[in-house]
């Protein structure tokens, strides 16, 4: 990417030119690098993942101009289609190393791990995962507009102070949470690529830049699973001219990606629609409950549907101890149960399992999160992406 | 309940006798009191709902005994059917006041409140929130296996540890999650209804016996909205004869119940299937990531399905505090921002906006919760229950 | 159903009075006898549907006067909830014998059999039927509006034309389509039944009411498996208070109801509303292609739904013979191939897969139409009713 | 297409050689021409579907030889994505004229008329049908595998026999059907091409071959447009090689393709899997209804969904006249029905209601078919592809 005559960028900052102008009303083809811009390979060794350099994350394309578009404005994104480049079926879904990336079950499965999908139009299967195949729920992980200088402002703020603050005090147990994945990433100029900006700008902009990592308030990496090919996204514009960017194309994904790279990451293209609501971020009260605003959607008509799904409970108690309405660590017990069935149902080890939850479209949804002290939050498994039937009896 | 020849129960205890025994094999109606036992009337008053005794809750059906479950054993249970009494055809859903019971945005409604239902066959409309019209995803809220006596110490054990611990420690702020509701309900012997059991074993038994309150390892009072008609439940059995409950009927229900008693609660018949899986417990491996193992299910086929919903994003950023992976927070942030668009769409006020989410088949699902520090976590509103289009532009 | 203060009615004619006036606006339970009246029983013998008295059929509830209502209007009715009665969870599905009602294929099936299914709450199952396990989509069979005397004069007309007419000229082929059903029911004055018709009116009526096995222009007996709970539908109003009738309840239907009696058959209770939009007919256009009007409706949110189908094609040749553009002959090839291979995945007789598509929820749908000389039309079944993978390979 | 170094072919015949030989196991990227070669242009005129030469037609690419089969076996075809050109972003719906063409609503709309489709990633709209917006359910309209000799001469026996009847014999009626169009399409030197075939063969082979216009015993022109995205296919094999075609890719169809061309027709890609089982055909009763066996197909997961739909019932009553259990004429009323509300709905003219259920995806479906003298059968529109409510009242 950092090669490209207009190359992309891995930093938000509202002072990364824009790679072109586009009217509202049109439509675009947009073309996307994998995010960790192709260091992994379709191989059976996961050394690629142990030493993958994250500061280069994540390759997104744009930032787009909209012509015309303002701070309050809703800027529609449509996201009309998305697929694989024809020349690269494949993609892959990893395990994170609790020391270079980490991910939501670090403490159980600490140590990298891979698995390589073929993709055939619709379908995706693995040699890595035996008797699954499914249709991809596909998906940008990455969208959103620019922030403002002032909105960037605060993002660093509050993630410096997470980043101070005590993460005993924060996550209330040493021992439950991890605390060798850092609590935040802060601006990093190594490895910035920002777009077309002048050289004398990039020590600055580097060192005021949000990295990719998190989901924000302009949506950015929220890996919803079902941003899916049909939707219809309505995101807040903080400056000029919106600056829209996106990347991290998945293939599929479960609810929560929980294995960091849970998706099936690939590169390819994506169709976008986009259109302009002046005014539109105060008119239908996108500020109301946050002042920056908060995007929202509608996803697309042609998400696979599943019949049957076999759904896992879990509560926010762990290691005998008893959280307080923690639905984090519901769901991290609910996805503990379901790979523990996995692998006694399919003979799967355990990362083979993880690797599964990290990659299908499982539905995590929050049950009962009121009946103190505990919430319940599920995990399903759509039935009809196995080869056998596995439930009990 | 209290006054009948053989009364249910309201707190979970091995000690509570059996109402009768049955059969694996066979299904069975069972009628079920509303959780309060009726306190709150069909007005347009919220007085009852501020001065409801929660002591008395849930009111539950059973304990019945399977014959020849034995600990170890799983207890398969189908919801075959449910719904409300002919004589009975409304229900209601409450705010609680942060001062007695609470919710999950009592910091944001702290005053009681309450909503009326009008069932009609499989739909319901309420003169309380004009414009909405939908079909009940109706399911028991309260469900499943008595604990054994080791279960139940274990239980007491951890939740006194959590009232014990210093709240400041657990949520990370005290400014953010109001101090005033409890932190767990300890055993508490005002008001416990014990069954049949006899009167000389009643101090200690409620002096031991959990309350019905929270989702725990048996299950319980999971409030998961999707297990609904057809569903087939498979449980832990901790005691000789499985000692099965179940109550807390509704008529629907939104994903996290979020106004507390949020789903539309009902009096009503449920007809259950049950069967037997001997030495199902380990056979399956439910107990391999919890020694008392979890239920899992399969949600019933005829669930209403919806094919827009208006989705809202949040994350976990409140107050301009940054918390680490807390979907809990996510969810409130999604959850209010629903509620500031549906004020300004609706022209509802804010309880109204919370009542409806609180009742309405709402989804709760999990976005990524991998990309440090934030969670995503979305609510999704189904566009086809609204008389009107809500959306921008 | 004959022996009641207030008999029902087996024959559509406007002068059978009333049972009751309603207004609109409100919503009630009705009960219904099943079709026959119960002659058949819950047995493994057929001989109650060899020797069934078929001019007693179809025992409507009704009529009902809907105070307003006038010519012109359309009727708005809602099923809200449909079921069987708690005493009654049983029903049946017959295969009518050639010379006594025959059915879709009574040139394949001449003899009458039977498969008797059990009801447990939204599941049925039947002993004649092992491997079988679905969700009933219930819905009546039988519902419309009394015709006026035009309409009834109209179909009495061009009924009698059809069954005047050289049956050889009609079907083409002598061969293909047995003469022993007869093509049309006349009027019948043997075991009419005409509610509190005075009897010195009774001659009179029977000698003009239609029979009430044909849909007609009102709907009648449509057999439509799709006016399931929840449905909405718009009936045109020929006479002064509308004078609604219902039965037929079907537990659950194939698409074509090929067995002629092939739903599963219940007597039980149906909760309606009723509406009117003054002036619809003619507002709507539901007139502009039938002077008569015909009905519109909605289908309800709560049908169960299936992920996967396995598709059967027919097309119209049968015997050697190309029949032109026939869909009637091409949904029969279809059914025949389903059984076919329904003998071979499941073990089955030719009757037992008959029985099965008649009850279960199959798809019957309109391929191409319109490619000379060949139409082509589907059956589909739901493969999740099923307890084995029945796919090749 | 006859143009090029490999050309496809318009006809059926055992002897077109195949163009390529490909391995069982493996998956292949076609592209087809549409079905006219591309004979209607992007315009708002319909001169050119007045005039279009159908002898050309259908434009299919193959024959493709598949290593190791021989008649007997299944060739398991899997459907793994298609689509447009993307430099070919639009496709059209035609009303054929009466005299050349027709369609199923010939003697009502007997002129041309042509709706162009803007294919802008899954969604489609029409300048021509303004308040339209629709998901596609893309599928090839006309795909199987080549006949034997012997059953290409079966083929032309009957369709010969069909024109040598006596057309008032067959329909019964000669003022309800129009007797313009023929009454099948026999052999036709004119125009027909026949791939690589040598020349010295060409008078013989294009003597025999059978046209591509109705759908027969080995699938071809089925125009289903459930053969979606996903779709796995069961085709009997008649001759050595297999020798698969296919063509006619559709954008999106309506139940019954009713204008004739009523998809929105396209060229296209299309990505298909093969793989053969040995001996299947009569394994699984392929030919036990029928000697020259059918093919079977389970749909794919990713067909949009709608939840709500207004039906329209039909049943096989025509201009006063009761035809007896006639399938076709039910569903012509079915649409006359809703055409006759969309103009009055939409304010559409007739022609482009007709246009728009042809090229929607209207569910076409048999209602009850035993109920003497009438079927019924239904249309139903999705509501969520229009843009406004078109409900009564």
């Amino acid at each position: 990417m950092a090669e490209q005559a207009v190359p992309g960028h891995n930093r938000w900052h509202p002072d990364i030119p824009p790679v072109v102008a586009i009217d509202p009303g049109g439509s675009y083809r947009i073309e996307c690098k994998e995010w960790t811009d192709e260091q992994i390979t379709n191989s059976d060794s996961a050394d690629d993942i142990t030493s993958v350099n994250l500061d280069k994350c994540h390759m997104l394309s744009g930032p787009f101009a909209v012509n015309g578009a303002q701070p309050g404005d809703i800027l529609v994104v449509d996201i009309l289609d998305m697929g694989p480049f024809p020349e690269h079926e494949w993609g892959y879904t990893g395990i994170f190393a609790k020391d270079n990336g980490g991910g939501f079950l670090c403490d159980h499965f600490p140590d990298s791990a891979k698995a390589v999908w073929d993709l055939e139009g619709i379908y995706c299967t693995s040699r890595h995962l035996p008797g699954v195949r499914f249709a991809g729920l596909s998906h940008p992980g990455l969208l959103g507009c620019a922030p403002s200088h002032d909105l960037l402002a605060e993002w660093n703020r509050r993630e410096t102070a997470l980043v101070e603050a005590n993460p005993d005090r924060i996550t209330g147990d040493p021992a439950s949470v991890s605390q060798d994945p850092p609590l935040a990433l802060l601006p990093l100029e190594k490895d910035a690529l920002l777009g077309t900006l002048p050289p004398d700008h990039h020590a600055r902009v580097a060192g005021e830049a949000a990295r990719t990592v998190p989901p924000r308030d302009h949506g950015g990496n929220v890996d919803i699973k079902n941003l899916s090919k049909g939707t219809r996204i309505y995101f807040p514009v903080y400056v000029e001219d919106a600056l829209f960017s996106i990347g991290d194309l998945h293939f599929s994904q479960g609810d929560g990606e929980i294995t960091f790279c849970g998706a099936i990451e690939m590169p390819g293209y994506i169709d976008l629609g986009f259109d302009l609501i002046k005014g539109g971020v105060a008119k239908y009260g996108l500020d109301a409950a946050n002042p920056h605003g908060n995007p929202v959607f509608v996803p697309g008509p042609v998400e696979p549907r599943y019949n049957r799904y076999l759904m896992f409970e879990g509560i926010c108690v762990e290691d005998g101890r008893n959280y307080y309405m923690d639905a984090t660590v519901a769901y991290r017990r609910a996805c503990l149960n379901a790979i523990e069935y996995l692998k006694c149902a399919l003979g799967y080890t355990g990362e083979q399992a993880y690797l599964l939850l990290g990659a299908a479209p499982i539905e995590g949804r929050i049950g009962g999160i009121v009946d103190i002290p505990n919430c319940a939050v599920t995990v399903g498994i759509p039935l009809e992406i196995l080869d056998r039937d596995i439930l009990p009896g």
